[in-house]
C-alpha cells in the first residue's frame, strides 16, 4: 500500500531462501480422477508447490502455509524460472510471505520444512479453468467444476502423501488461507498439531458475498469473457481489473486509505472522470497489473469457494461449537482491528466456540489499520506471533497451592 | 430493502399530497449562459421541479428539499405524467420521501410550502449529459461541464428567485442532498432559516472515493460506453449496472444484509456462477432496474460531484471551523449508526466544529441497522426530528438565579 521503496532479503542474503523452483506433482489422472465435494470427479490434478527447508528424518517439521485468494505457491524467496514461465511479476520482488518464511525468520526454514501449493482452479500452475481439458484438448473455461475450500485441503493432503508426510507440525493462513488453515483442523483433525488462522473467520459476511457477486458480474459481462473461453483471444480486462479494483478497496481500511491518500489530487486543474484522486491511481494500478498476472475463470472460482465456506454448516449443520467439537490441534485465531472483510468480532466467534468446549485456543486482536491486508503488511507482529506459538514451549505445571 | 409489500398512501388519501406533475423552468440561456465552479459557461439550463402545499401571502413557509445521489424532483404523491413522460417506475409507487411529505406529515404541507428540483447533470428533466445541446443539436454526452454541489444550490437559488422566494424556512436532505442542504447555509448564510442535514458529512471519505471510482471505471469501460455518446444505441447497462451494485452494498450495513439476507440460498444445487444467494438476487435485481431509469453519463457527473465535495476546503482554506463560521441557520445534523458511507463520527465533525463556535446545533445519532438508507428508510424516526425541528418553538428564557 505504501508507495517507499521496499527493502527485500536479497537471494543471498542469510536471511533468504534464496533462489526457489516450483516443483509440480500429479496427484489424480484421468484413469484415477479425484472426486470433488461438488460431486465432479476431476483427473489428471497436477499441484505446483514449493518447499523451503530440509524434511528432517523424521518428517515431523512439516509447516503447510495456505494461501489466500489471488496467492500462489512461491510464499518465499526468489524465482529462477520467473522468466522463463511467464511470470516476470516475479522477477522484481521474492515470494508474498517473504519477511515471514527463511533462515531465522518466524517460520524458520532452519528448523522447519515450509511447503505452500497452489490451491485447485487457481492459474499459477495448479490445475485450473486455463488448464487443457484432456478430454476436448481445449481449456477447460466454465467447464472446470466448482472446487471448495473442503477440495483444496484434499489435495494438500494427497500432495503430503505423496511426499511421505504424515502430520503437520503447523498449517497456517491469512484470509481464505486461513479458512484452509481451519479446514485443515477440521478435516484432518489426526494430522495437524498447530492450526493458525489469521484474518479469516469460519465463513464470510454477506456483505462479502455482496462484493464478490459484484466482481464476478462485471468479469462476466466483460464482451470479451464470452463464457469463459477467451483463451487465446483477448481478455476481459476491463471487468477482471474492476473486480480487482473493488476488492482491494475491501483489503484496506477507511482509516489506513484516509492516511496513505486522504483526498489528495494527484492532477491539478484537469477535473474529468480519469485519475484524478490519488486513491483512484493506487485503484487504477491494482487493476492494471492484476489483469496482468491473474486469469478471469480463476477469479471466478477462487471466489465462490470462498462464498461457499461454511465450516459451521459443513461441519456442525449449522452450529459452529458442534462443528470445532471434532478439532484436536492446538489453534491460534489473530483478526486485525481495522479488518472489515473478516472482522474481529467474526474471527472470534471460531474461537469462543473452542473456547467453549475447553479446547486450547490463543486469539489475538491484533492493533492495525492496514485493514484486512494487515495479515500480509504486519509482518513483525505477525511473525513474533507466530514465533511464539509455534515454540516448543513446555506447558507450565498448575502447582497445588499449599494450605 | 424488505421484500414486504409497501403500504402507500394512495392519491385519495388525506394524508397524501395526491397527484402531481412537475414543472420545468429556465433560469439559464444560451444567450445568458450561468458561470459554473469549474469555469465553464452553461444555457440553457431548464430545472424540473415538484412543490406540494401552498405558498404563504409572505412567502415565508418555504422548505428546500435536496435529493440524494439517483433522486429526482417528484419527492411525494402520485405522478400523474409517469406514463406519457416514460417514466413507469413511477406508475407503481409515491415520490422518494412520501412517507416524510404530505398533510398532517411531518414536512406538513397544510403548513410549508415543499419544492424540490432535480439537480443539474442528472436525468430527470433538468438539464444534464442527456439534453441536447444546442451548439451540436445532439446530446451533450461527455461534452457536458463538470457540476458540483455548490452548482447544484446556486441553481435552485435561482429557481427560488424566479418563483419569488427569497427565503427558506428549511433547508433538508439525506445523502448528497445533505451535502446541498449544508452548502445552502454556507453559500446564502441570510437566506435559510433551518437547515437539515441527515446522514452527510462535509466531504466524502477515501474509501467514498474509491468506490465511486470502480463505478464509473465500469461505466467507462463498458463497451457500449462509447465516449458516452450512446445515445439513440445500445446503452452501457452491464457497466451502470454494476455501479449501481456496488454502490448498494454501500448504502446497507452488513448487519442489515446480515439479517435480511444473511447466507441463504435462493437455488438449491445449482452450483456456479450465477444468482444463488439471496442477496446476489437483490443486488441484481438493483442493477437491472437502475439501469432502466437512469443515465449512465449522468452517473458519472453526479458521483463526481459527490467526489469533489469539500465544504472545509471551499469555505474554509481546508478547515472546517473558519468555513462553518458563516453560517447563521439553525443546523441540525442526523447521523445513523451503521451508516459507513457517511459514518456517524465523520458527520458528527460538522455538528462539532458548529459547537466550537458557540452556533445552534442539534446533533442527533439515530440507532438503526439500515446503514445509509436509513435516511430513507428510518421514516418513523426522521420525521419526528424534523416534526421537532421544524416546530415553531420559542426557546426558553433563561432566568437569572437569585441571590
Amino acid at each position: 500500500m505504501s508507495e517507499k521503496p521496499h527493502i527485500y532479503d536479497l537471494p543471498d542474503s542469510p536471511h533468504s531462501v534464496g533462489w526457489t523452483e516450483p516443483r509440480t506433482l500429479r496427484l489424480a489422472s484421468s484413469e484415477a480422477p479425484m472426486k470433488l465435494e461438488g460431486g465432479a470427479s476431476l483427473g489428471p490434478i497436477d499441484v505446483e508447490f514449493e518447499t523451503y527447508g530440509a524434511l528432517s528424518t523424521s518428517r515431523d517439521n512439516v509447516v503447510l502455509v495456505a494461501h489466500a485468494l489471488s496467492g500462489d505457491a512461491h510464499v518465499a524467496g526468489w524465482d529462477k524460472t520467473a522468466e522463463a514461465l511467464g511470470r516476470p511479476w516475479r522477477v522484481r520482488k521474492p515470494g508474498w510471505w517473504d519477511p515471514i518464511v527463511g533462515p531465522g525468520k518466524p517460520l524458520d526454514t532452519n528448523r522447519f520444512a515450509v511447503i505452500c501449493a497452489n490451491v485447485l482452479g487457481s492459474c499459477y500452475g495448479t490445475t485450473g479453468p486455463p488448464s487443457l481439458d484432456p478430454s476436448t484438448g481445449r481449456p477447460y473455461g466454465l467447464s472446470f467444476p466448482v472446487v471448495t475450500v473442503g477440495d483444496w485441503v484434499r489435495v494438500q493432503a494427497r500432495l503430503l502423501d505423496a511426499l511421505g508426510i504424515q502430520r503437520l507440525r503447523a498449517v497456517v493462513g491469512g484470509s481464505l488461507g486461513g479458512q484452509q488453515a481451519l479446514e485443515w483442523a477440521l478435516a484432518f483433525p489426526d494430522r495437524v498439531d498447530k492450526c493458525i488462522v489469521l484474518a479469516a473467520s469460519p465463513r464470510l459476511s454477506t456483505q462479502g458475498l455482496g462484493f464478490n457477486a459484484v466482481g464476478r458480474f462485471s468479469i462476466m459481462n466483460d464482451p470479451h469473457f464470452r463464457g469463459g473461453e477467451y483463451y487465446g483471444g483477448p481478455i476481459p480486462h476491463a471487468g477482471l481489473a474492476a473486480a480487482r479494483m473493488l476488492a482491494h478497496i475491501t483489503y484496506l481500511s477507511e482509516s489506513g486509505m484516509h492516511s496513505t491518500f486522504g483526498r489528495k489530487f494527484r492532477t491539478k486543474g484537469n477535473h474529468g472522470f480519469g485519475v484524478e484522486f490519488e486513491v483512484e491511481s493506487y485503484l487504477d494500478y491494482q487493476g492494471k497489473t492484476f489483469v496482468e498476472r491473474f486469469d478471469a475463470n480463476s477469479y471466478l472460482y477462487v471466489t465462490r469457494a470462498m462464498d461457499y465456506y461454511d465450516a459451521a454448516a459443513h461441519w456442525g449443520g449449522g452450529d459452529l461449537v458442534e462443528a470445532v467439537r471434532r478439532i484436536r490441534s492446538e489453534v491460534m485465531v489473530a483478526s486485525f482491528s481495522s479488518d472489515w472483510l473478516y472482522p474481529p468480532a467474526r474471527c472470534k466467534e471460531f474461537a469462543l466456540a473452542l473456547c467453549r468446549l475447553g479446547k486450547p485456543i490463543t486469539y489475538v486482536e491484533v492493533p492495525s489499520h492496514h485493514g484486512h491486508d494487515a495479515f500480509l503488511v504486519e509482518t513483525d507482529i505477525v511473525g513474533k506471533l507466530l514465533s511464539s506459538f509455534l515454540a516448543d514451549r513446555r506447558r507450565p505445571h498448575v502447582i497445588a497451592k499449599e494450605g
